[in-house]
């Protein structure tokens, strides 16, 4: 229930043509702060409501709780969401054993497109992708939560 | 997804004798706001996440959304609530063709018997035993997201 997470900007979009999934996501929040977050999201034909704790000191490791709803109770929830939502496409992309999330933005996050990547431990290497921007692991203004409130296109 | 529910205090403690079934409660929130609520749960040996949205004008209706989960997710869920926590025992009391659902409160809200009965519409009619009190549907400081934030004994 700890993940290890490490995040990205995006140079350009040459990762669509690596994607092997693509899907579409909507999410809302029910609550939004940084140490404490209750999502409610619908990535293509599934729902989801997900709690995200606070992460440690480099932002990498967060605590996070995950459980899949019918789509229908996930629209009715994202009714009772906070104002604002987050509209994305997901890309997944495979690097080495890894695989990226790349989530391009719409709305009033256009504009952005970030990677996330999954691993096993703070330390554990992967390749990086000539795609690959800077690292923003820890910068909570790219919480998607964070996003919601304060978007993009505002900073 | 809408529950109708009315709440009152309780006189006394003869509805004791009366009661079906007793579990003890222990619950915290991720959100507590009155207009949106994420509840974690553990009664007896299950544990429950709720979210609750805001309620009708006469606060007998509320959005009400419940899953239940493993008890030792609901622990870990409960380590990131807020602070605070309510802590009472349930006692189940059959009357004619309901139930009330009967919380006596410990801790920072000890002193407080509250009765619940839900029905299937606002002016269903319901047998009213000789232990029910004064009626505090819609009074939001009953809402148990309220008195984990501002308990009985502070009042």
């Amino acid at each position: 229930m700890i993940e290890i997470e490490r995040k990205f900007l995006v140079k350009d979009d040459s990762f669509k043509k690596e994607a092997f999934a693509k899907n579409h996501i909507a999410q809302g929040y029910l609550c939004s702060l940084a140490e404490r977050s209750v999502r409610i999201r619908i990535k293509g034909d599934k729902g989801f409501i997900t709690v995200k704790g606070i992460s440690d000191d480099a932002g990498m490791s967060r605590f996070e709780w995950e459980k899949e709803i019918p789509v229908a109770e996930a629209e009715s929830l994202l009714h009772l969401c906070e104002k604002g939502m987050i509209d994305k496409m997901r890309f997944e992309v495979k690097s080495g054993p890894h695989v990226f999330e790349v989530d391009e933005f719409y709305g009033d996050n256009e504009g952005l497109i970030v990677a996330e990547i999954e691993l096993h431990s703070e330390t554990e290497p992967f390749e990086k992708p000539q795609w690959l921007g800077e690292e923003v692991t820890g910068d909570t203004r790219y919480y998607n939560a964070s996003l919601n409130i304060t978007p993009f296109k505002k900073w």
